[in-house]
């Protein structure tokens, strides 16, 4: 992996910024994009071409690996401003090493982590005024890496492209979460990518979530792939369970995304003296916890879900309706979490990283 | 799903062909592509604007669903020509169901026959001086679809590309075949995307194949998720084993793909009184049947390896060699095969289909 020192960051701005074009009290998640982009190009083994740039389309060839091979992979990041204009990132590392851990499955090369922060920093400094403050508000930034080598050989392209884009964003999830528990359809495989966010593992899900849609049901919690017997994750979110007073959540493996919101929740359950169990969760003690009236919640966690409380499960086409809670585990981390990531609380464990 | 009939195919041709500056006796596979392309949109819930345009790039929005979530489907097919220049398509009807089958699974909307017949003949027609006549020369032909909705949030996009680019090839491994039996890393789960040609398909392939390259193998052969007991595929093409006389190769299931090459062996393998079964391969039979001296082959089947016969495989660190035989199994279906595919044969199947 080469050195971001060698690559120097040119910048070329929009001539008008499109902000005033914005309704940021009706953001759809995800459709609306600032100013500038970031963009390198990975080329005879090097990454090089560092650029900010006014956002806009990319020139593609017909036969980019991407388009046949699916070699991307991306991440989900937020930026949070508080009442004095300051910026912060949440735990930034996190995602960095992740994006790397997902392009080594991928066969893709690593990206340098001083670039990563010099890019990042410098276009949430060029784009701030996108960045609302108050809870709730943030800057939802995706970088990702896609295969830009023309050819249609079935193996790994040797170009790339790592770009940084970013979006306004209120939460994901406004409604309720209801949930399927997958019996028939899986996410991932054991020795497959599932840990990794790789482009094709949510193309994947689109139609077994279209079908629990059809039900009236938002998310599928997926289980491994052989029984069908263990609860894993929810394709975009990581998922808690509380029976009694204690927390469950399955072990991070190699068909489950090891979630930055996730482990934050297990740090803060430890901060708040909460019963966490990390272990293989079955279905069957969570039906059985839900008949018995044990099953006090079940929340979803993730960078773009922030926690997401699921209101009902359905399983074998039995729906069970979750409690509403007063003083619910996932409204206790929701409150912490945000007031950490957007400086209205101490900091204990360092997740803070200040850009503004 | 529309009718074609009511969508006008659009031409416009290239001002000059670029084949004088194509070597096609050092073709790399996949690389050069021909002077047009055929290219359709999915907008508002219709296929529309369907051209035959110059090969050239896309603009790409850098949110486009395609490159974040993975949603793109493909399809590999050939167009062989006969020393009178006629030009002939193998089975391309199963192609054209198999790409909607793989799209279905990926919540991607299904295409429609009579214009994906109008516009494959109508490229064809235009770039037929690309299909050089001779056994092992051909027209590699790519359907694919992929997602262009600009927006990063994760749910199916409601605009999509179908497109066919086309590329002069010859036989698509020359060399050794030696492969790897997959006994950590694997291809796909139950109730997963297996059996789809979808694009993250392959990416999740390319690491685990390169560490076997790593180790002088070219292809891994993958074997079920659950206890990498079952042998089932090689990735670019299904695989069959010869033990004694008889070829045993494993059923379709939602983790194989239904390959085309596949079935017709299967077909032949009937017409020429050979021994099949086809039924659930066990990596131990194999290897057991390989150490008594009764594995006599193992070849590929797929419409860019054509018949590819393996030399050795490994498992567990051991090395089998296979045997040299004079007159294999393999040689016989892929004369036969490309004899049917060339037009110089008869074709009891009414496997051809003629395009010029």
């Amino acid at each position: 992996m080469n050195s971001s020192k060698t690559i120097n960051l040119q910048i070329t701005a929009a001539e008008q910024s499109q902000i005033d074009n914005v309704d940021f009290d009706n953001l759809v998640f995800g459709k609306v994009h600032t100013d500038h982009m970031f963009e390198c190009d990975f080329v005879d083994g090097q990454w090089k071409n560092a650029i900010i740039r006014p956002y806009g389309p990319l020139s593609m060839d017909p036969s980019s690996k991407v388009f046949h091979y699916g070699q991307a992979v991306f991440e989900g990041m937020k930026a949070y401003k508080d009442d004095k204009g300051q910026v912060f990132l949440f735990r930034p590392e996190e995602n960095w090493a992740r994006i790397n851990k997902s392009s080594k499955r991928l066969a893709m090369p690593e990206f340098p982590k001083e670039l990563f922060f010099e890019a990042l920093e410098t276009l949430l400094k060029m784009d701030q005024a996108w960045i609302q403050a108050g809870i709730g508000n943030s800057l939802y930034i995706r970088p990702f890496v896609i295969a830009t080598e023309a050819g249609v050989s079935a193996s790994p392209s040797d170009r790339y492209k790592f770009l940084i884009i970013l979006s306004p964003a209120q939460a994901y999830y406004s409604g309720e979460v209801r949930v399927v528990i997958a019996q028939q359809f899986s996410r991932a495989a054991d020795g497959g990518v599932g840990f990794a966010k790789a482009a094709g593992n949510y193309a994947a899900q689109f139609y077994p979530t279209n079908l629990a849609k059809d039900k009236g049901f938002q998310q599928v919690i997926w289980t491994d792939a052989n029984e069908h017997k263990y609860l894993e994750e929810a394709g975009t979110m990581n998922v808690f369970f509380r029976v009694g007073d204690t927390l469950l959540t399955a072990p991070n493996n190699d068909r489950i995304l090891d979630g930055v919101t996730r482990k934050s929740v297990i740090t803060l359950a430890n901060d708040m003296g909460i019963d966490l169990e990390v272990r293989r969760v079955t279905v069957q003690e969570i039906v059985n916890a839900a008949k018995e009236g044990e099953l006090k919640e079940i929340f979803g966690a993730g960078t773009a879900a922030v926690i997401s409380p699921v209101s009902a499960f359905s399983y074998n086409e039995e729906v069970f309706d979750l409690p509403e809670l007063t003083d619910s585990f996932s409204g206790r981390f929701k409150e912490r979490l945000t007031a950490i990531q957007n400086n209205l609380a101490p900091d204990p464990h360092g997740w803070r990283h200040q850009v503004i």
